[in-house]
């Protein structure tokens, strides 16, 4: 397995990025790297991070893609780029896997249907994969791609992340549900009532229908579809939610000194710190890349390239694509 | 203070709004209320919960509007239903300080539009006070009454939001924020650009930019402004949330026997359980109307009760509107 990193584009820097990279390699012995950035930075990070060197290949791109950018002006005009030049790697070497970026999501994006659109050269989207109540995963889908959408670019998502639980992982039938504000059919806005009227239509797709924000991730469906805007509130205000119970969690068992509410607390934190469970599928391209938040940490790193194993596990998804 | 209860649209029946009435009596020595309803089912829960019936009168209204009706219509064709009774009591009767109703949303809005509209007749907005994160309220408009909205309507929105907290919780200049899926002033859809750019150019409103959904409730803003479809997400994602940890502390306090994870768990009940916390405030009209949530139990009631002596303390509110 050999995957690129674009090292460039995280908010902690590219030295973290390295970090974590070294921490992948130690947990995966198979994988080989391509650290895409400016070479004597990654180098350096590199020797201090005491990078296995022969199971990592430097490709020099000094320049960088900020967030302060226009998305597809930047792929365009910044080709000595980190990003541009590990999407062109992606889409040209047979010898990567996989993609792991940190950078402008809207860059991305529109680098992904430069350089490696699917032959429907349908928009891409970005999805998450959320742990569920029931133990099981919620693909949402779009967490903040697409933020305006129409209800043929809904049906569209619906059938990426259909397409997406079955291939990738090996959900059978996955049930498909529409964000709404609440359950029957007649409620939503018009995107969603327009969409619903679709979704319904499509026969391939096994839609359950309307899901409220409160059961969103109970696991009632596989995959969530939301327009961008929304999905991202649902994937934000779910994070916000637990960090701050987890904070209120930690501050009871200082306060009261109590090891057992510590245990719960570190527990909550192991299983429901959405910063640390990795990042963002790209779907609707031809390879997969992976979206790291900007704000992750190093750990994120090693869970994104668990992430690409458990593709490369079941490859048809990709392959197809 | 006298309030007017529509003991119709509970999801747990009549029964249970007036032991909830019953209950808000007991702690409110000086209230008094009008249950409107269907009048032998409204006297018998009476009689089964002790109500002390001085304080008690029965408003006759046997017809009942339900979730399946069409809100504009029914306000219009069912005058014997027990939330046209109440509202056109609340809008005509002076000795009425306030409504509490569980019936169906859209139907209670197009009512408050038909009878207690303000004299500019603008569109009422549902908003929640939601316990944020620093110890403060945050006051989010529209949680689900307009679904469909322009940048106009979510400016309106943001002057009910910062008029409400300013007269009657007594927050000088209210921070307002603006629900978007990135804060710089760039990101969010096109309704919430456009928006942007009217709540900055209103000199009267604290507006301090976009709002991201992992700290919505943080306290940054007093109130937060959005559409009724991604406001609705932000309550109900959040509420899942809530419910979804507190189970698992709970679960982890069962599994272990720790009494310190059991009251732990008994304090967050305690704090975040958004099902008991009351209802929502329809902004934008002549006298104050709270919308319980249909499938609340009657502490909810006592809970209502108390919000509404909490704007009696600061009249000035809906007396200006």
């Amino acid at each position: 397995m050999k995957l690129i990193i674009d090292t460039k584009g995280s908010d902690k820097g590219p030295t973290t990025v390295v970090k974590g990279a070294g921490m992948a390699l130690e947990k995966y012995k198979d994988l080989s790297l391509v650290l895409a950035g400016t070479r004597a930075e990654v180098e350096e990070a590199c020797a201090l991070n005491a990078l296995p060197m022969d199971r990592v290949e430097i490709l020099d791109a000094p320049g960088e893609i900020t967030n302060y950018d226009h998305p597809a002006e930047a792929i365009y005009k910044k080709a000595d780029s980190s990003m541009v030049a590990s999407l062109r790697a992606l889409g040209e070497r047979e010898d990567l896997s996989g993609m792991i970026t940190h950078g402008n999501t809207g860059a991305v994006l529109a680098g992904c249907v430069r350089f490696l659109s699917a032959p429907e050269r349908t928009r891409p989207a970005l999805a998450a994969l959320l742990p569920a109540e029931n133990g099981t995963d919620t693909c949402l889908v779009d967490t903040g791609a697409t933020v305006d959408c129409t209800p043929s670019m809904l049906h569209h998502f619906a059938r990426l992340g259909s397409d997406f639980m079955q291939k990738a992982y090996r959900v059978e039938r996955p049930k498909i549900g529409l964000l709404s504000n609440g359950a029957e059919a007649s409620k939503g806005n018009r995107l969603v009532k327009e969409t619903h009227a679709l979704l319904e239509a499509d026969e391939e797709l096994n839609f359950i229908g309307n899901v409220e924000g409160n059961v969103a991730l109970s696991g009632i469906c596989d995959v969530l579809v939301a327009d961008g805007f929304a999905g991202n509130q649902v994937m934000k205000v779910t994070e916000g939610t637990y960090r701050r119970i987890i904070t209120e969690v930690m501050k009871y068992g200082k306060k009261t000194g109590s090891r057992d509410v510590l245990s719960l607390g570190q527990y909550l934190i192991d299983t429901y710190d959405l910063g640390s469970l990795g990042g963002g599928y790209i779907l609707g391209i031809r390879k997969p890349v992976i979206k790291a938040r900007g704000n992750s940490g190093e750990k994120a790193i090693v869970s994104i390239a668990g992430m690409f194993y458990n593709l490369a596990s079941h490859r048809t998804f990709y392959e197809k694509n």
